[in-house]
């Protein structure tokens, strides 16, 4: 298995996150995220949406956006990963649509403009700070209920995806002090079997 | 149960078009849009994004994201509306994650300013207007391959995640003469059992 994969990107690090705690060989080729000018040369035919992380099988099939392709292998190879009640399916999907709609867009924007060492207007980098801390103070609301994990009471997949940008917040300028059921709980997916670091 | 409902949002529509094709009875709450100062007293306690669509079960359960409740009743209910294959399905939800990133937050954030009457500075709406054309290409370039429906050959909840907005892009401002073969997919849609319209 190929994984497009890039290093500063959370996205992708969900993928190798799941496919090492499920012991799964694959092989990963980086692409930029500055420079995108090759990605319909590469990505083109893989994923309509020119993006990584995506995923290419031995026997060529391809899939994208790494929501998708936590569900397959936790559907398929992880069950432990997914709750079998129906129910519970969805807030796990709940929350990985939260995720890539009201964390993603904001941390991981406002954090690979730091990275990158763009410069951007105030008033952006302001509204990307705002809409990350609304969505932080949502999880930790959600946690405040005696949650040890967001659904289910064990470690799921939503876990893996709300812990890939929430963790490394910090680096988009976020701060974490205010949330710190958020920190306790990055803490115990940090302490999960076969867990590796973002880097 | 009790669907959180606003007439503008076509991720509420995408719920009453599921739900009304699978013959399930629910009462709808409209809340506005524009002033949503009274969310959290409404939403608190049943969607961490205070957001509609937001699901309330009869039992008190409740359910937030348009992809989640959509997957709910596909997966229980409506197994019609889902291919049983785990690549298939993990290829729905590539889809429904795509639409939430790439197609929501361009042409119904374009939509919503026009319908609201809401002015904004030219860059921005220019963005919006790349963005969602961006998006529509990507369909069309998908649908180049001989494919009626997005996935699987036959009409799923990835079709109704990807027609929601789509089929309204024009109200944002977004010209589909391009894209013959998405407007050839729009009809399909809507020629299907128990459809209904988003008005």
């Amino acid at each position: 298995m190929l994984l497009y994969n890039n290093s500063w990107s959370a996205n992708c690090y969900k993928v190798r996150l799941l496919l090492t705690q499920l012991g799964i060989a694959f092989e990963t080729r980086d692409l930029d995220v500055v420079d995108r000018s090759n990605r319909p040369e590469v990505l083109g035919g893989l994923n309509p949406a020119l993006r990584v992380p995506t995923l290419v099988f031995d026997d060529g099939r391809s899939l994208g956006e790494s929501g998708a392709i936590l569900w397959y292998f936790a559907s398929t190879v992880g069950t432990r990963y997914l709750p079998e009640d129906p129910f519970e399916r969805a807030q796990v999907l709940q929350w990985m649509f939260f995720e890539q709609y009201d964390i993603e867009p904001n941390i991981a924007v406002a954090r690979f403009w730091k990275l990158a060492g763009l410069e951007k207007p105030a008033s952006e980098v302001e509204a990307k700070l705002a809409g990350g801390q609304r969505a932080l103070a949502a999880i930790e609301a959600w946690l405040s209920g005696g949650r040890q994990f967001l659904v289910a009471d064990h470690y799921t997949i939503a876990d893996i995806a709300v812990y890939g940008y929430t963790h490394v917040a910090e680096q988009g300028g976020f701060s974490l002090d205010a949330y710190p059921l958020l920190q306790a709980w990055h803490a115990r997916v940090a302490a999960q079997p076969g867990y590796i670091p973002i880097t």
